[in-house]
């Protein structure tokens, strides 16, 4: 199985609803460094699993959406906890509806799964892995 | 499949035993880097994988049984090589014990694996991964 | 020049007033990963710059002032811009103030300066450095 | 599962062929920081995967015929596009081979797979993961 | 004194003279993981040392004027060995032109001096530093 | 200024003596990733600091009269503490030495200074700088 990976990051304002959550139930933030993982069985006809630079496109178009924000007011996330897991989740999902309208060309038919790793600190780390259809 | 890991470390004494290993046969020591993680398919009802505070006090807790240690003389690993793979495994096994005891409180009956990397140099590492019952 | 480092984080919310910051006038948010460095011409009578344990706690201290806050909503911040460079400057300054308190107990009084520096990213940190009295 | 990793690195100069390349396509280079893991279920009787002085030195071997070359040049790649993605196989089919013939000791015969990742830069690297016979 | 650090990359190929560099007189390749420091002893009036949007841009078009390319066929290297060493200076210069040029606005009037430094693997880097006029 | 740096590391064991250390007055060790860092104003003849495979090997042979070690046994450290700080300074003068000994060539004459950083965990290191007669 190959994997091809590029890193990015952004930058957000949140808050956390639930006891276990101790002080982070305050207004606070993080910076995410996202790790984009894509794995394919064979690689494309130019020799890779996908073009590097149109990835690095694809996952910053999507980190814009959520990068410079206060998350507790995106109504998308209304009701919601934005923790690190559900977040990597969250890209996951917008990357691959992207992949899914052509974001990355007919080759990316051959992509079969796809992980999203969010660093939030030196000390820790949350990812989601997934299938790609 | 998601993931959460936390990160810690301890400094360790010990030798091993086989010409295999060369110079050290000699007592020496070594920092191990330790990174924690666990997975389950979905996430429980507070939007974690588990909660990172108490996962990182659980990891502390078991490190601080061998850190400082020298490992030669801890009666546990009597006739037994404490390699990086074998201390990972040993880690894994006591983390995975605190876990059956509660000590996640009772959402961690939805993890589903734990892998355990310890780093033991900027050009080494090992790990153990198996599942949580 | 002797020089001994401690790293640790904290995470917070808050947003720049001024164009030049463009979409970070928007509420945000950051983890700064915190490096604090501490120098001396010569060893104190333990053999070190300064105790690492005593070193982190005091660090942690100064930390836990800004952890999980919106540094918008704090007084001591009111009309200023938390930049990286300038949280780097009030960390060292409220360690250097604890250091003159005596915190690190009485073997401090040889250290000459100490550096903080805040990396807000895997592409972009801040830091500031000083004499201390 | 059990995995141990080492790392070392090469470097290189090669070019690409195909519109999708862009300037890659012009002659230039890179270095590969290389990451080598195995895995096997059960430890061998030294108590490890593979004895990581033994698997440094086998990677550093594989990694010399490549190191310090213009990949264009070299007839075996004749044709190829010398991705990341191809390299990361190159180099795990070459070290498979070195380990059927012996290179790891009878031992090695427990190893079940392996992975070898390739760093391009901060912020990209591909892999590739294939079964040991 | 503060700093401001942002960091980017480029790719190249080039070969060395000289028996010193042994097979590295070959032609080969590199990237070079570029951190670029700005020092200064007071904050302008935005409070940073310099905008890291701005100065994120003006190293991206100076590395650009590297990147992906042959630096044995760029005349303006011609004779000379294109060492690590060297290129740090060489990037060095031309974002102080830049700099000096007007790029980073009227308030880089207080910046005092600039470090490059250009990490060529996990164990090796070099770097210049000198004043900003 | 110019500087190089090579990396390398260490393992070693050891305990302190003083209350002040707490817990690591037991028999531990430790893992040192090594940093040395060369300076100079001007390149020699062949645009470098200095020869990185030449240092590189330099520092390897330093770094094996203590690799494998139980610090305590070794006459030349009996009566004292060997923290992180003072194996800084240990190692530098035992590369200071060499290199007044020829070891680097002739070119090594225009170095000014020497730099060297011990990593013992990813949360603290120490460093000893001091200039090159």
């Amino acid at each position: 199985m190959y994997t091809v990976c590029v890193r990015d990051h952004f930058m957000i304002a949140h808050s956390f609803r639930g006891e276990t959550f101790g002080p982070a139930q305050r207004l606070h933030g993080a910076t995410y460094v996202v790790d984009l993982e894509l794995r394919r069985p064979d690689l494309d006809c130019d020799g890779v699993v996908a073009d590097i630079g149109q990835l690095g496109d694809c996952l910053r178009a999507v980190l814009d959406e959520l990068n410079y924000r206060d998350l507790d007011a995106l109504p998308e996330f209304a009701g919601r906890n934005t923790t690190t897991e559900f977040l990597a989740r969250e890209i996951h999902d917008r990357v691959a509806a992207r992949i899914a309208n052509g974001r990355l060309g007919p080759n990316a038919a051959g992509l079969t799964a796809m992980r999203v790793t969010l660093r939030e600190s030196h000390v820790a780390w949350a990812s989601y892995e997934g299938p790609l259809p």
